[in-house]
């Protein structure tokens, strides 16, 4: 079955400073029309840090859209003036955490939500920091919080519901399932 | 360091099928204010669904955001009328696959993007399938392929970068590394 849809024409909602929102019309593989609601986002780039005593660094912060505080692994939108995904992320683990790594490896991209939106995360695994004397300043409207987490630690924070962002969720399952089960060959593992 | 934000104010922007949009004024932290683009979407539930030859079920469809076909787990947007996120899985798993299934739990729950969204996931797994002879109807704008893939087809499907949706990237980690690998008891083991 052919399942391409085609872009009839599109109704500009909203331009902001983190997403725009447009309504596609579409034509369906079956020829009628029908409308798709479709919000831009800048990429971001993420990263699983772990340090030498086998933590995890994890960034608090509160997150509007869901009114809580939440434990997130540290992430940013990928600026038009990063040369990469990965300088992206040097550039927010420095900022978020105040470090610098010198092991990186990419795990994985994917869409974080495709029905809705185009945003896309590239995930990094990093290891071998140093913590930074001088670290370069949050954005002016960021508060955040960095700690370190052991993986028991984690795992009781995953079984009390604490961990609620899904790129977290992944980081801890591959980094105790995959990196650390040795399934995946690493330069220290 | 306190990091909750407190809302002053709300301004609504659109009111859609799918997503509602909403800017916030916070107070920041630090006494200033900034604001926040909020997108609410309705949580949605999706599933790791194994069959007896250890193949996962995948649904391809277009996707208007990222202008492409994907392959992504089972999932639908959870309904008022559906009593609970298993209810709604089970209606998602008949109307886009034609499966019931005798065996369920749930893996777990998160944020697809909650710097931007509200939208919640709860991933279930399931097996024990059965083909059901007069399946639901799609809903009138959907149209999709539902397929089984072994594990090593989607191991090929990651390594080539045809596996864009967060959440089945996550399926397959999961499946992978913690289900077959028995780190996770299951009834049949």
């Amino acid at each position: 079955m052919n399942l391409k849809e085609e872009e009839l024409s599109s109704q500009e909602i909203f331009r902001g400073n983190i997403v725009d929102l447009d309504v596609h019309t579409i034509e369906l593989p079956n020829g009628q029309t029908a409308t798709r609601e479709v919000v831009a986002h800048r990429p971001f780039a993420a990263v699983i840090a772990i340090n030498e005593q086998k933590e995890m660094l994890l960034v608090e912060q509160w997150r509007e859209p869901v009114k809580q505080l939440t434990l997130e692994i540290p992430a940013g939108i990928i600026d038009p003036t990063d040369a990469s995904p990965l300088d992206a992320m040097k550039r927010e683990l420095n900022e978020e955490g105040g470090y610098r790594a010198d092991y990186w490896e990419e795990i994985c991209q994917f869409y974080t939500s495709p029905g809705f939106t185009n945003e896309l995360g590239h995930i990094f695994y990093c290891d071998t920091l140093t913590k930074l004397e001088e670290k370069r300043s949050l954005d002016e409207d960021e508060f955040l919080n960095a700690k370190w987490y052991s993986l028991e630690e984690l795992k009781g924070l995953m079984a009390e519901g604490k961990i609620l962002d899904g790129k977290t969720v992944y980081a801890i399952t591959v980094w105790e399932n995959v990196l650390l089960a040795g399934a995946k060959e690493t330069h220290n593992g």
